[in-house]
C-alpha cells in the first residue's frame, strides 16, 4: 500500500461560469466540490490505477466533514485525523478560456494534533510499500513538520517521495527523502540557482536520494545517483494541467515499489502526468491515452 | 417587529487577493464568512439601527449550519426551516480595484417545505408590525412562493415590502404588495417598457400599493397612490455598493410602520443607503454619515 500524507488538505470548489469579468456579478451555471490536496490527489491516481492507497490527513470544520464524505464516496480508503482547524477552501472559477484558481491558506494546527497525525502514519507505515508526503503546510505550521514525516518513514525502511516547496522542500531534502518533485520556480526559490541541473545536485547534496524536476509541457529530469536523464511527452497534450503533478508523483512512488529503472520510472511519471492533463478534474487520470503514451514517451541521458 | 423572509439565503463568503488576473492562481490573504441573502441583510441592518427585527428562512446541510452560527454570533434575531436542500454559498473576490461577485444558484425546495416555512411566517405575523421578503428564489422555486408570503401577511393585516425580480416580482404585484423594490434593470424586464414611471405603473396597475425604483448613486423614485418623487443623495458616497439595495429596503420597511409621509421615507430610505455604501460589508451601515446624510437629501415632486 503506497501511504499518502497529505498536510493542508483542502475542499476544492469548481465554479463554471459563462465568462470571468471582474468586477462583474456571475450566475455559476454548476457547482463541484470534492476532496482536495495534493496528496489526496495522487491516492486518487493510483486508486484509479488499481494500486493500494491509504489517504492520511487532518481535518476540521464543516467542509473537513464534506471532504470526509467526498473520500469514502470516491472509495479512496483513507485514515482522516479530526483536528481544531476547519479546513480549507479552493475555489476554481472555470470558462471555456482558463481556470482561475483562489487558494485560501489553511489554519493551523497545534503542535499536539500534529504529534498525533505522525502517531497515526507511524501506526500504518508497517503496512507501507511507499510514503508520499505532498503539497503544501498551513501559515504557522513547523517548517520541519515534512521533515519528521520523511524521518518517519526512514525509521520504518519505507521509502519516500516529497512534493513541496520553500522551507519544507530544504526541511525534506536535508531529512533524506528518497525523491524530491520541486517544479522548476519551486526548486529556484530555495537553492538560488538559474541552473536547474546544478540546482538539484545542491538538494541531492544536502541529503536527498533524487530529485525529479517537472517541467510542465516540456516534460520532466531526473537527477539521481545513478544518472541524468530526461522524458517528454510524445505530443502536446491539451486539458486542464492541475494534477497533473499529482500523477506525477503516483507514478514516481509507484516506480519506487516496483524498483524499476530511473528511465522507467521517468517514462511512467510523464504517461501519467500527460494522462492527467487530458482528464477533466485533478486525481484522474485519462487510462486509454496513458496506454498510448506510455511507449511512445521519449527518454534521454543527459 | 419587522418579520424578513428570505426564500434563498446564502453562506457570503468574501476573499481578499492582491489583484484579480483571469487565467492565473491567487493566494487568498484574508477569508470572510457571514450568513447572506438579502432578507437577512435587511434584518442585520434593522437590529444595527436598534430596531426590532426577526429573520425567517431555511437552511440545510452544512454551510446552513455556518449560517445560523453566524446569525447567532450577529445577535440577529431568528427563526430558521432546516431543510434537505444544503445551503449555498456566494464567492466574492475583493481586490484593490473591484469586488467581483460569484453566485451558485441554490437548490430547490420541496413543495412540503415551503408549506412550513409558510406557516413559520404565519405564526410569526401576529408579532410582526411589517415584513419583507427579499432576494432570489431557489432554481425550480414555484412562481407564486412570493406571491404566496405577500397573501399571508395582507391576510393578517401587516403590510408588505417585497424586493426580488422577474415573475416573482411581477406575483408579487399582483397579490397586493404594499412597496416593490426593483432597481432599472430588474423593472424593465419584467414590464417591457423603457420608461421608468411607465413601467412603475404597470406594476401598481397589476395590485402593488406602490413602486420604489432604485437608481444606484442617482438615488430612489417613488411611484404611489399619493404622488411621485425623486430623493437624491447630497453627495457622492464611495464604497461597497452590495447591500444598499437592502438598506432602504429596511427603511423603506420602518417608513411603513412608522406611516411617515412619502417623502420622509424616500428621505431615509436615501440616507440609509448611502450610509450602507460607506459600512465595509453588506447589512451594515455607517451611523454617524447616515445622520449626516439624512437631513441634506435632496426630495423632489415629479
Amino acid at each position: 500500500m503506497i501511504l499518502t500524507v497529505t498536510p493542508n488538505p483542502a475542499l476544492d470548489v469548481s465554479y463554471r461560469v459563462a465568462r470571468l469579468a471582474p468586477g462583474t456579478t456571475h450566475r455559476v451555471r454548476s457547482v463541484r466540490e470534492r476532496a482536495g490536496g495534493k496528496g489526496f490527489n495522487v491516492s486518487r491516481v493510483l486508486h484509479e490505477m488499481g494500486i493500494a492507497t491509504l489517504a492520511v490527513g487532518p481535518v476540521g470544520g464543516v467542509l473537513g466533514e464534506s471532504l470526509r464524505a467526498d473520500l469514502v464516496v470516491s472509495e479512496v480508503p483513507h485514515a482522516l485525523l479530526v483536528v481544531d482547524a476547519p479546513t480549507r477552501m479552493t475555489v476554481a472559477v472555470v470558462d471555456d478560456d482558463d481556470a482561475t484558481l483562489f487558494n485560501e491558506a489553511g489554519a493551523a494546527l497545534l503542535d499536539s494534533e500534529w504529534d498525533k497525525l505522525l502517531d497515526l502514519v507511524r501506526a500504518r507505515l508497517p503496512e507501507a510499500s511507499a510514503l508520499v508526503c505532498s503539497g503544501s503546510l498551513p501559515l504557522g505550521t513547523p517548517e520541519d513538520t515534512c521533515a519528521r514525516v520523511v524521518a518517519a518513514a526512514r525509521d520504518a525502511g519505507v521509502p519516500v517521495v516529497v512534493d513541496t516547496s520553500g522551507p519544507a522542500l530544504l526541511a525534506a531534502a536535508s531529512a533524506g527523502a528518497d525523491v524530491l518533485k520541486p517544479n522548476a520556480a519551486e526548486l529556484r526559490e530555495v537553492v538560488d540557482s538559474a541552473d536547474p541541473l546544478a540546482g538539484a545536485e545542491r538538494l541531492r547534496a544536502l541529503g536527498a536520494g533524487a530529485v525529479v524536476l517537472s517541467l510542465g509541457p516540456e516534460g520532466l529530469v531526473a537527477v539521481t545517483g545513478e544518472g541524468r536523464w530526461r522524458a517528454v511527452p510524445p505530443f502536446p497534450v491539451r486539458g486542464n494541467p492541475t494534477g497533473a503533478g499529482d500523477a506525477a508523483v503516483a507514478a514516481l512512488a509507484n516506480g519506487l515499489v516496483e524498483q524499476s529503472s530511473w528511465p522507467m520510472r521517468l517514462r511512467a511519471a510523464v504517461a501519467w502526468s500527460a494522462a492527467a492533463v487530458a482528464a477533466p478534474v485533478a486525481g484522474s487520470v485519462d487510462v486509454p491515452l496513458l496506454r498510448k503514451l506510455h511507449d511512445e514517451v521519449r527518454v534521454e541521458t543527459l
